[in-house]
């Protein structure tokens, strides 16, 4: 067995069963080794941004991580920016980055390049395998390293990916979440029982519906409320679970939601701050006078600390569930609002909604409130270009659900390639582009940060007309049917038909911009 | 004047007049101060790939930097593999890399990361603005250091971008090249006299005409043979120029044009190395018992150097130019030979080639060393989804000179985004996409690395196909205009109404595949 092989045996063994790959010469052996895993799937990405978001999406709906295939240290860049949002939402994420072999790299190559500074950028753990004799045993660890929800880089030189002697080894069990001490428990229990003002905030694993349920029983006993943080990795939504909004984007509207909170209590998320800074106002947006209270971190089992703290403080009370409820079909021209009551109106049963729609799709948390349970994955850590990738994985990981991508225009293009993808694997996504085209959160921003009145080459830096993107032809270039929608009818019946149809489907929504 | 007026009235007056660009929120201001300098003109791009690519190819034909301006550091990791690709060929790129506020990147908002690890990853120069009263001289330097053939980082904070108190500088002369000693143009005067088998290797600017020129005149005169690095920036070859073959891809192909040479003479060029490291098989190139001689490197005047060797070896030598010369049209179905026949035959003058046509490109210099005087600008650091961006920035420096795009399909879906760019630009590129549905070189590779006999899983890896890419949708999609060919007839007929008409065209040229 060479290195590739015993690599690829550890990562099956520790649960890693899906390789979304984009790879180039210096990963020829780790190609070739796929065939003989039988577990392994390998899956093509024409750019490494849709390898590792898609790897991204995966691990946050299979609940273990994905392996990335990446050529060198340029292939790794372009993938840099999905695992800076993996890396955000606490994804676990296996790279397998291609190195030159080990006697190639003094020659300083055409390829050559840092990668060990590359890989510190993603803030995880990170390994370079130098024997085939150990290279099981770094993989076991990288899985149950990325078990922990961080990135885990192994970067595979070639020569020890090709080497022989490679010999695969047993699953390292990962270390779990602390278990939050009672002494904590008491404190926020008398937070949340002292009447004064008080908010939980919802992060990581406590989104999802045990995390959810308990805190909306510590709600209904006590009056505290509840917000999730503004872009969760994953949430459990719609009706039968608890209905929880999530903070704001802007910070003026976290100012407004947490306006007279006298206790934040942080139950997996961070205490919340502004996206940007503006010019005269703050960062940091809990309230003057508001006390942070520190119930369980990323490290900590957050939803086991939920559920003892509702034992505690809401014993027999039950969670305030969210009755089944959909808008009403609306019709006429589509606008920033209707067609987010479509997709409330009509998503299905089951539905993973990975959410890039940005600014169109302010409106969609609300009109999806009441719709069937479904899971919505967010931009987790801002940078554009994962809706798409997120989507693949999604329906890679959960093949019987349907998997529904609402995506703005702008943030299509950096990762369109995520159709083909898509069409070659026959993944059940269907793709909403939101085209206002226009970077519209821009020109919101342009005025936000109180720069001075756009001159015409400022305002056409934010403008995606002239020429029309036309995601019909785009999608239908990859193999991915499309339509084009104007009308709130027209949406509404294209919608139905690619949800009842399998494989992908695009439709490219024509809305106006909201600003 | 605050800072971004300050920075760009600076950039304009040291030479640099085009931002090629993908803001965020962070760098609004510097959007709208481009309207404050009537010099500087912004281009969109709708990936920071072709931001930064098209900033390599308008230095490369230009002769002075463009500057680029990227969202933090998620923008510029999305820029750094053809900022790769750029540093390898010595291109010089000034990036302006937006950042938070200064008092906002304690707070680990979510686009917050390591900055400098990515700025220091490029191997130039970097600063980070703290003060308007500063940023004129920060960005003379920036201007300065790029001319050296480097990238030059400035990380913009917002706050610095949008402080009054904002001061412009004056240009600061950059550092010109080393003026090669008389007593190494004597020691190599030696060598290319000695009547030993002498292989002079051209990189850097010796490349173009006049460096061409004393070249041949030198081996004219002496009997040397003379090779052009394997991937330059660029080179100015066809009717009227001396021809000079590059060096091979492939290490087998170096390995036969150097053999039984006992001086390698290097010109702004480095000694050969493989591209990759295969088992068993050498990564430095250089014959054994082959003398290396150092006439230049790339901090020297190599063209100035190459002139007075001439003089010294070669008084009264001409150079030995390239007829005129084309090939026949060619009939019938499209084949990796035909297609380059077609070009052949009918570049126009003046030609501006930017190739990234990979395996299906084998026989293009052939096929165009005697057509009209042209460009050719190659992928230097063989990071792949160059070919578009650099198009783009190319045309953008030469709008008189119609250039010619010669691109493989897998690596045209990197940064496929960049004919957006030349559809809202309307610039005049003719982009011919050989489509051969394969990453035909990973067929070749994974044979030539002694990877075991490839199974179906490690075949899909390397396969286009299933769905086939169709660049016609993809580009009319992004408001190009497009058309297909299957046979020489079509591809001429296409590619001859393609560069008639002034703007952008792509033709999706299917070609089988060479493996």
């Amino acid at each position: 067995m060479n290195g590739a092989q015993a690599l690829i045996r550890t990562l099956a063994d520790s649960g890693v069963e899906v390789c979304f790959a984009n790879p180039g010469t210096s990963e020829m052996h780790f190609v070739a080794a796929l065939d003989s895993v039988p577990e392994m799937r390998g899956v093509l990405a024409l750019f490494e941004g849709v390898v590792t978001g898609a790897a991204d999406g995966y691990a946050r709906m299979a609940g273990r991580p994905a392996a990335t295939l990446l050529h060198l240290g340029p292939g790794l860049v372009n993938g840099l920016a999905n695992l800076h949002n993996a890396r955000r939402g606490r994804t676990p994420v296996v790279n397998v980055i291609g190195d030159h072999a080990q006697h190639h790299k003094a020659v300083d190559a055409p390829l050559e390049s840092d990668i060990d500074a590359l890989t510190g950028w993603t803030g995880g753990w990170s390994r370079t395998c130098v024997d085939p004799a150990k290279i099981g045993a770094d993989a076991a660890e990288a899985v149950a390293a990325a078990a922990e929800g961080r990135i885990a880089n192994l970067v595979l030189p070639a020569d020890v990916s090709w080497g022989d002697g490679g010999v695969a080894a047993n699953p390292v069990p990962p270390r779990g979440k602390s278990t939050v001490e009672d002494s904590t428990l008491a404190g926020v229990a008398e937070v949340v029982r002292s009447g004064e003002s008080t908010v939980i905030l919802l992060g990581g694993a406590s989104t999802r519906e045990r995390g959810l349920r308990a805190a909306s029983r510590i709600a209904a006993a006590t009056g505290v409320r509840l917000f999730v943080e503004t872009f969760p990795a994953r949430i459990e939504r719609g009706a039968g679970l608890p209905a929880v909004d999530r903070l704001g984007y802007l910070a003026e509207q976290v100012q407004w939601q947490l306006t007279d909170v006298r206790h934040l209590v942080l139950a997996g998320a961070k205490a919340p701050v502004s996206f940007f800074a503006y010019p005269g106002k703050a960062s940091e947006l809990t309230p003057d006078g508001c006390a942070t209270h520190l119930l369980a971190d990323h490290a900590d089992d957050v939803v086991d600390a939920l559920e003892r703290l509702a034992d505690l403080v809401a014993e027999g009370v039950e969670p305030v569930l969210q009755n089944a409820s959909r808008p009403e079909l609306p019709a006429g021209p589509l606008t920033p609002q209707n067609w987010t009551e479509v997709i409330g109106a009509l998503l299905p049963e089951g539905a993973i909604i990975s959410d890039e729609a940005n600014t169109s799709g302010l409106m969609i948390p609300m009109t999806t409130a009441g719709a069937p349970r479904h899971d919505v994955l967010t931009l987790t850590g801002g940078a554009i270009g994962q809706g798409l990738p997120v989507a693949v994985g999604a329906a890679v990981a959960c093949p019987d659900r349907p998997v529904i991508c609402l995506q703005a225009d702008g943030s299509a293009m950096y990762t369109i390639s995520a159709l083909w993808t898509m069409a070659r694997e026959n993944l059940d996504v269907t793709t909403v582009v939101l085209n206002n085209r226009a970077y519209a959160i821009l020109r919101m921003e342009l005025t936000r940060v109180g720069a001075e009145a756009a001159g015409p080459k400022a305002k056409a830096l934010l403008d995606l007309a002239a020429p029309d993107l036309d995601f019909v032809r785009i999608a239908e270039g990859m193999g991915v049917p499309a339509t084009r929608a104007t009308t709130a009818e027209e949406l509404a019946e294209q919608f139905s038909r690619a949800i009842a149809e399998p494989g992908p489907h695009l439709i490219d929504a024509i809305v106006p911009s909201l600003i």
